[in-house]
């Protein structure tokens, strides 16, 4: 380690001062990890110092290098990297209450608590898969608007838990096939766990295994400047993605703990932040930094911001300005609105009976040709999720001007690369798999939710009624699992209307994902009068009301909406006055007020109808209410016989509503 | 093809056999997926009959090999075989009625509906990495019970979606680390995937990535039958996992269809069924067989009887019966009973605050105890889940002598790893990681639950009670997804008594997973009048009874209880009588009758209190009841401010449990 006692600007000083941010910071807060910051200060320093073009003073300019802190646990790298860079919301007190109430410097990096969090990291292996998303969404947008305007890296720090985790095959698989080359995945190789070493636990060749996936692969000693320099930038200069085995110690610098599982995830102690200040010849206290420090940092914002004028020089002169600047702002919801109402108005008068995932595609033509923005797919479920509309035309390593990703069978990956795509800025993407297996992607769907990001998840098969292919296809507690999710807007859309209303929320929405859950099976338009007026936005409202006092009101989504409407009609024949609720978002309807859910569920006796579980449903039902719905898992049969063999039918919904009314 | 007409019993009659009725069925049901049936008889052929020890008139033989269509859509494979082989469930007409109501052979194929079925899939990847759970069971036995005893393979068909899951990388990392020699995949490499070619959207070297993971891999034609049996010799002789690509042509038989994904999954038509029942030189009309080709398939049958009557003469024989037929059979539960109630006694009376994370290690000492053949493990969080009591000792690749996994960072693998630990046999697998990542691997908890598999879910750190990690790390909506769950058992027990009995009814369960909930804070006993009763089986009961009628009711479960209990005394030294109800696990109260509910809920107001969202507590809680707890995500600080922060404390309580009193 460094032995001057007078520090220079270097690069070791520059990288010890986040050492010492790092382990002092995690011993004030008693908490935290200071192993990986340790560990990685070197490769970092050099990344930063000799590569990131990043600005400060504009954290969100759009050709900013990416820089994603796959293993968020080392967070205090990134704290400390922007404290030292200067950013003006993270001052030295934010690092004196690392990991305290109310202060931007969360135990893990919090996408918008802090500007240069470029995503929500901490579960592992969301990091690199989210940062394909950013790499990818760069060549899509340097496809449209040329080297001038897009031209920038995403570089990742990743961690043994990262590349263990199964959602970092699909990513690695999908940045191959794209050949994504200016993604570049620097591996913290320290060979520790927190169980202890990695030996314990895994035998894989990453680098082999990176290579077998298109990867271009080095290994260097990652306290070796130099070695880390070079190999950056021969990884910058291969057209492929590039993994860096950056083989490092961790918690380097802590002379007695350093290489252990120990410095891992707990404060180093009194006496050995002692002995590392020694070692590094580091003579100031706590959360003080020499000025050289801070003029070594302050050079690479300096570097970045000169970089960043003359790219804004660049925009001001070029013909697609207006575009670019559209891509990035929000959308113009005026405009999707006239295309909306005029598609509602025509499907209100045609009255389709179409599966709603083919509402959807219906829809999506509207919102695509009102939206040159939006980026489709699915994993690998394309005809069936209904994603593709005319004339959009994949994405491909040999042209990405496309539109359309075929994932793969990759869920998570697609949910994560989503993620990073709406991260990056400048595109809308929306992808689509089977409800069911909203399960396989619920950790980056986690991540979309908690930091505001406004991807559209399409979910169709969603429920029983995908009939033959059984209990594992049949989502029947998915539903009930997406809306607990605080901040995910859940749609069960009953037909095309409501379907189009649900993109028109999703579309516009800017700080809430979305889930569309649409069905197999093709289900009548129940709106069949025009309102300009988006009636899903309220969550639930009155689809059909009843002359005088209700008896009953039957409250369904999607598909049930249906089985709602024919057990009303039944009822009305036995003189029973039955309203009709349409509840296609519960978290909507949530937000409306006493008065508007005491005129939308009435005094009256209710009846909840949905092919899924009840959970989920007590804020439209009371106990003494009654529901028609599953129980358990579904079964292996044509879907008109599954809703018979369950119970989910107009009959023992009027059979119900009587028992109810007596 | 084979183009004699008067077939005689070669493998290629067999293995057509296997293609007439997968596209005879498919068109009956006029659903499912002819594509990889087709494609893979000849491999399935040659691994039935040159390999497979399997008898069908004793399924449950615990030495047989195991077959896991882990291409679940490829169901057809799985029920043509089965019937050639003659299972008694598996007659003509199961497959006359193929996707029907009823019928044993559902869309996928599911465990428990018919013998010879080893595991449920259909979602991808998952037979492979439960078939690594099989495998390494099986060295496990063996290294207790020896040749003669436990000498059997575990046998997969996966195909490119299950190899493009990011769970098959955590499962081919698992199993190469653990040098499971005895695992055989054989991967149908058709280049076709439902939205096309599989280079549309993976440019993956298969071959690479698995030799990366330290795997034996080969390359064979598919309908080679001579190389694909010598491929798999080399396989068994080789002390790695064997991979073996098995180039095939989808749908192979039909003339005009096959080698495109329009095969993979919908019927072939009538014409083309004609046009490859030509080819085939197949005479005979749909559902019926030619004798000879019974009497091919009814060899292997008879092969397996053979193999299995002399196993049963050893296992007679050996001085080990009497531990290996326990280890098989269900759990003594006097046994355990006597223990757990020895250690609740004990606890109620010494009363130690500590968490529940240590509270279920506690436990686990008594029920290790107990149990001889319990398999613990974690992925990487061994000393944050308490999963590793005195004695255990690691399962290692040169000593599978052990019971303590480590999985690695590896959620669904370890699930699915869990499952195929169970489905084998003999070993009763538990593990660990924190709840928040119950979202990693909910694939294969829901396959546990629909499956019926007994696995414990080991789940710590359950709250923002874990503090600074923060909101990534802390489960709101997590309890409240796994309630969804049909078939899962869901404990949140607030102190050490609780939780034995947690552990005493997920370890004597036979056919529910169990997931347990657990503090990573320390909490106090609340249990401190011991009773042989599992109270905890109620799944909720009256913990502090009021003298008289009760003002109000506080329901609460794990961390929350003691909250629960201050809020009452608080509201005592008031004049208002507050009831403590504890509610440990929701799915058994709802078990419970309408007596129960009523006396212990009461008629007084309730409110509920658990650091969490309310969905779920309908079962508990009316409309007009109370609720303290979680709206929204959580957020890094020290626990007790989180807990203030948010507004979950006996104050708060106490508060609300005023204004609904009066």
């Amino acid at each position: 380690m460094n032995t001057h006692s007078t520090p220079v600007a270097s690069e070791q000083l520059m990288a010890n001062a986040i050492r010492v941010l790092a382990m002092d910071a995690v011993q004030a807060a008693n908490s935290g990890h200071p192993g990986a910051p340790m560990g990685m200060a070197d490769v970092a320093t050099v990344l930063f110092n000799r590569f990131m073009n990043i600005d400060p003073s504009a954290d969100k300019w759009a050709d900013r290098d990416r820089f994603v802190m796959s293993a968020g646990h080392g967070s205090m790298l990134v704290y400390a990297i922007n404290h030292l860079l200067g950013y003006d919301d993270m001052d030295m007190d934010q690092l004196r209450n690392f990991r305290q109430m109310g202060a931007r410097t969360a135990g893990h990096p919090e996408y918008g608590h802090a500007k240069g969090i470029e995503t929500t990291t901490g579960p592992l292996g969301q990091g690199i898969s989210t940062a394909v998303g950013m790499a990818l969404a760069e060549r899509m947008l340097n496809a449209r608007y040329g080297d001038d305007l897009v031209d920038h890296y995403t570089y990742v720090i990743a961690g043994d838990g990262c590349l263990m985790e199964g959602i970092s095959h699909e990513a690695i698989d999908m940045a191959g096939h794209m050949k994504l080359g200016r993604l570049i995945v620097l591996w913290d190789d320290n060979g520790i766990t927190i169980d202890g070493g990695t030996d314990m636990s895994t035998s894989t060749d990453q680098q082999a295994r990176f290579a077998a996936s298109g990867w271009h692969v080095q290994g260097v000693d990652g306290h070796d400047p130099d070695a880390v320099a070079k190999a950056i930038e021969a990884a910058r200069a291969d057209d492929r993605p590039s993994m860096i085995a950056c083989k490092t110690i961790i918690g380097f610098g802590a002379p007695n703990k350093q290489g252990s599982h120990s410095v891992h995830g707990a404060p180093l102690g009194d006496a050995e932040i002692a002995a590392a200040r020694e070692g590094m010849g580091w003579d100031l206290p706590p959360f003080e930094m020499p000025q050289e420090v801070y003029d070594g940092w302050h050079a690479i914002a300096a570097r970045g911001r000169a970089a960043r004028e003359a790219w804004v020089a660049r925009l001001a002169k070029s013909d697609k300005k207006d575009a670019f600047r559209a891509d990035f702002a929000p959308v113009d919801a005026a405009a999707l609105d006239a295309s909306i109402n005029a598609f509602k108005h025509q499907i209100s008068e045609s009255a389709p009976k179409v599966a709603t995932r083919k509402s959807s595609e219906m829809a999506l033509e509207v919102v695509n040709g009102c939206l040159p923005n939006t980026v489709g797919g699915s994993a690998d479920l394309t005809g069936s999720n209904n994603t593709k509309t005319s004339g959009m035309t994949p994405v491909k390593s040999a042209d990405y001007s496309g539109n359309y990703m075929h994932y793969g069978i990759r869920e998570h990956g697609m949910a994560a690369a989503m993620n990073g795509i709406a991260l990056h800025g400048g595109l809308k993407p929306y992808g689509g798999t089977f409800l069911a297996f909203a399960d396989y992607m619920r950790g980056s769907m986690r991540l979309s939710a908690l930091m505001g990001v406004p991807v559209a998840y399409v979910l169709t098969h969603d429920s029983i009624g995908l009939g033959e292919d059984g209990p594992t296809h049949q989502p029947v507690e998915t539903v009930a699992s997406l809306r607990a999710m605080p901040n995910m807007l859940v749609f069960r859309p009953a037909d095309t209307v409501e379907t189009a209303e649900a993109w028109q929320i999703a579309m516009t929405e800017e700080t809430t994902p979305s889930a569309l859950c649409l069905s197999r099976q093709n289900l009548p338009t129940v709106r069949t009068t025009h309102s300009d007026a988006n009636l899903t936005a309220k969550g639930a409202y009155v689809l059909r009301d009843t002359d005088g006092a209700r008896d009953v009101t039957l409250i369904a989504t999607g598909s049930e909406v249906e089985i709602a409407i024919a057990a009303a009609e039944a009822l009305a024949s036995d003189g029973i006055k039955a309203a009709v609720v349409s509840a296609p978002c519960f978290e909507l309807f949530a937000k409306q007020d006493a008065a508007y859910h005491a005129e939308v569920l009435g005094d009256a006796p209710r009846i909840g109808i949905e092919a899924a579980i009840r959970q989920g449903w007590d804020l439209l039902l009371r106990p003494e209410d009654g529901f028609v719905g599953m129980t358990g898992f579904g079964a292996s049969a044509p879907a008109p016989e599954l809703y018979r063999h369950f119970g989910i039918t107009p009959e023992a919904t009027a059979d119900l509503a009587r028992s109810l009314c007596k």
